[in-house]
């Protein structure tokens, strides 16, 4: 590995609880190289996983994060205006197919369908990165896996993967944690006491229960992890509540009620 | 911090007036760097708050009036053309996120919703905002906070958040201020009397009861300083609130009428 | 005031004619900078007005034609490559910011409605002007005011300002002077008797009735002027109406014969 | 007038065969320099009466066919790349206001709507164009002109002019000659006899007739002359109407064979 | 004519088996330079058919392939960095006007309808091209000659020529050959037998007669002469014709069946 | 052939498993070099057919995966600037057609519509490729042809190849293999016993027959060979089912259930 990637090494160990057998079956998927391609809501830690496995199998982890404005040099790489002319710049594709990086495209579907399709000859048998511009062919370092995530919530016919790039992947699926094992996230990650936690974790399990009934999302494990801190900075926890899991998910004046009221109920 | 930033720095104090416990909510949440989204109708304050916020923390601020051609690279960076070749030159937001400033989006959903995409990985735990076109992986300065704001009454199909956006975000809410407090405002940005502010006030209050039957918006308390500035000028009650309250809000002859008779009643 | 704004001082007074009491109120309005925006039909008499007021304020004035190509850099400024590499170059906005112009924005709503956000912090208790792409933050000159102008007729769903935008500023409304003041001016401007210049407001008069029965817009105060012009030349005065004022508002051979009628009626 | 106009001078009279006064009309909108807008259909002569009148006038014609893509750059002029940076370009508007002559936008329907906004400053009593990118403002050369035409069968919802533009211009009506006028324009075009040239506009009425029951458009002046052409080479007339007058028009069978059949009425 | 053109010399008489008079009359636009446009299905001979004439004719011959993507510029010219700054380019039409070239626009609906308004000074009495991006008005050579081709069947609300750049061609239509010329053909081209020859454009008689009864094309000319030449490699005749013939028209199971029994009747 | 071409050398021969006469078909046509189109679905082996074909044919292979951003010039070529000015660089296409290599467009109708346009001339007898920017008009090479694949399954009515491209090729149809010959080519890639082989191959066979019925495609070849890999690094084959097979290809709860009933019949 080239020290190129020095930058992308995950140095400490991040915290991940793992909820099945999910940490096996992506070491089982990295030892062939099978891209892999994670499914899941908001915020229910699908981030977090791929930055674990990267440091367990101790790989740099490259991270993209999708947008609609992406374009395919955004991926792989355009030349710049050099004092000598121009000078090729690997995008973050580029970079970890040439060095061996673990590139992870994080809300994939936010990209333009189409733009993904630079990523098949890497997906395949081949595994290459054509860069067309510059008229090379890379071929991908024996280190090199391509993980993808998407949330299948945000599925529409607008946007969505196609067949022949989903096909290419593994896939594995992720939700929000069991009460007891998030109540131990929560608490790990703000300080907050069991106790509390477990409160934050029966309000986001209300609230989660209404999605599809006017709430478009549920509450995330981050979002518990966000009211959490301010209540160990201090701060009541109706109000951290308000601020951190109400007033973000819905501006529904019935909804809002609905939320608080559920709050109430625990704090 | 750096002396980059000392253009944005918030020389004097701005003034102003606390309507709830939103300035101790606000605290809070910078002292555990959480994101923070402000919601309101337009003119009720924000952006004040922000300024007042940032002053009362001593720290920088940089505003980023948000539109829809700001591109990913307006936020980011971009490279310039220079007499040795190409210079990176960070955006608004790798400027804050490097040097520690607060990074004030404001009416971010005027953003294309994918742009916003781009300040993800400086709202989770990561906190770094990768330069991609550069290559390099800026870890957020610790002072580095974001906040966005945005009005509610704008959402439509089209424009909003994103939920994996606004989960990212603690939430507080912004409205016209009570009577009292609204005219005291109003009083001090302009030096009318107290009486005049108070009718002021409620020409504000009658417009503002006719939003959704036939206006768009209510008479904002940023319109009120104006017509107030304009009576401390010399101009007559009713052509400053012709100019500065009426004119500006509508252009239908009945409402219009209905406006102007409301002005009537006071002055 | 720098010299760079002597191109844009109005050397000669130009000829207006009061209406109302608008003179009065653009002075009270600059006297507190308050953004104005002008509302009236096409060819009533607005840029002449803001024409005018420069020079009484005795300030330099620089116009832009907005149009729906206009990017955000039209306003603000670019880099411009140059020998020794990149050169900022300050668009019309930044230089009357910069040093202390009146800036006027022609037919905004032609601009697309996001560029226009540009102007916000120019018209808030700010006033600066972020030109992000150079990394500076302009304060605005104190002589500095900024003028908007659009015509309510042209508004649809799809180009009308924002609220957040017209609550910026203060209104004027604007339309065609009354029929001897009309008359006044046409004789002033052309050269042609007052009798002449009477009978072609008549005309004007009858065909703006039409307006919103087979007309889009009615015969304006610049189309009379064109036309007195042609009379001035010894053009016979039913070809001249015919060529200034009739031809170039319809292409409906009924609309046309009505027109020509009351052309007849006069002439 | 300048050198970099010469280019530009009409060298040999132009034919031209007046239909009406629409010469002397022309010579007093120049002398007041009253913007002017040429309406009427395809293949008419409204180009050739332009050409016609600048040779008249003894003044350079710069000729710009306007298409969709055009933007106001192409109009007003650019920042080109030298050896020593950039150095500007005037685009022909800027060079036909600057050095004097009648700047002729033909099909300007065909621009973009609101890039014909950039033509707005030179047609009112300022006859200035502001070159934005330069931050120079042109006063327009005593000589200087601008005239439009356009088709008004391609008015449609998303193709017209702007209110606020056509009030800006007089206007000049074009149609078909009459039978004998026509005919003796073929036959000195041609070559042909006069009875020929009777003949090819004899077929031209008769299609003339069927426009907009069937056809889009009529037979032309300009494909007559096409026709006569032929003709005059020694192709037989009925293959020459075929080629030149019937297949391009139409491809509808049943059209095809009423317009073979009214060739063979005549030829 | 210019060396510049040597590269699109026609070196040997392209095979060409005229259909009527075709040939005369291309020689007599050609004599008088009249613009024409080729109308007629796909691979029906069209571009083979300008080949022919421009070897006949002997002159140069430049194609240019139509697509959405074209540019006006594409087809004039285009300023290029070069070592001492820029340095202009001709495009294909302005290296055909200036050195004298028959300039062939092949497909030229696929063009954006606007990018084709370019073309309009070179096709009517005047023969120039502005280059306005250079400031040059170039005068046509008098060899230039400008040819265009379209399939009327591709016709759409979208893609159609406008009337007014219709109307500055003479027209000729283009078909498939009758079966003798048609097998005579594709005899002269693969080297099959005059007997297979026929059988293959028996096949695709019975295919052009489905022509819009569940195919959207019939099999061309140049289909038939894929499959000889696979005939004539020693390919089976009934794998030949589902190669080159059935599988590239059509992936309906019905329409294969129906089309591989027509093969089977013959072969 | 040029070294230019040495990287795109097929070095190994790839294993592929003929299912028909297609391998004597393919080299039928690149005797005559006939532009040939591959249909099928996705991962059933079009692109591992083209590497054996140009491995067999001792022919270099550049493949493009096809994108709807990819531009004419991604094809063709593009000035880049250098020390020296600009310099040429031939794109993909123009390099295979300059130096004598198979050119595979994989997944063609991605590719926007028009921009399919410009392989024609390469396409028929004149096999020239015109780069009109350059003003070069490139021979193809002897050696060169090209090869293009497509899903017709992806087919709509945005998106298929134009008749009049389609017409160009030679077609030859590909589909998932019959039991046996799939289930040794999944024994042959993964390792896996014949036995579970055949199982994966049964499990396929019963998610394509749900394709239409709730699944948009069936489990591919590739899909099968990924689930293989799983088992034979130690994965239990129920849980190397879910990740590989059913995961990626609905996230509908139904049909997993369903596809997992059929994955526990199997193993």
């Amino acid at each position: 590995m080239s020290e190129q990637l020095d930058a992308y090494r995950v140095a400490q160990q991040p915290y991940y609880r793992p909820v099945a057998d999910e940490v096996e079956l992506f070491e089982a998927a990295y030892s062939v190289r099978m891209p892999m391609m994670l499914k899941g809501p908001t915020g229910c830690g699908k981030t977090r996983f791929v930055e674990h496995m990267a440091w367990k199998l101790n790989k740099p982890l490259i991270t993209v994060a999708c947008n609609e404005d992406m374009t395919a040099s955004d991926l792989v790489g355009r030349f710049l205006l050099d004092a000598n002319g121009t000078r090729w710049q690997d995008g973050p594709l580029a970079t970890a197919a040439r060095h061996g990086a673990i590139c992870y495209l994080d809300e994939v579907v936010e990209a333009r369908q189409d733009t993904t399709v630079v990523i098949h000859p890497l997906t395949d048998n081949r595994r290459v990165l054509p860069l067309e511009k510059k008229g090379e062919l890379v071929k991908a370092h024996p280190d090199f896996q391509i993980v993808i995530s998407y949330n299948p919530g945000y599925q529409s016919l607008m946007k969505d993967l196609k067949q022949s790039t989903k096909q290419r992947f593994g896939g594995l699926d992720f939700n929000y944690p069991e009460h007891a094992v998030e109540a131990e996230i929560v608490a790990h990650e703000t300080g907050v006491s069991a106790d509390v936690a477990g409160k934050l974790v029966g309000i986001a399990e209300r609230a989660r229960n209404l999605k599809g009934h006017g709430l478009d999302e549920g509450i995330s494990t981050r979002m518990l992890i966000y009211a959490g801190s301010l209540i160990a900075q201090g701060v009541a926890a109706q109000a951290a509540c308000r601020v951190a899991l109400v007033r973000p998910i819905t501006d529904d004046p019935d909804m809002r009620d609905a939320l608080d009221a559920a709050v109430a109920t625990f704090f």
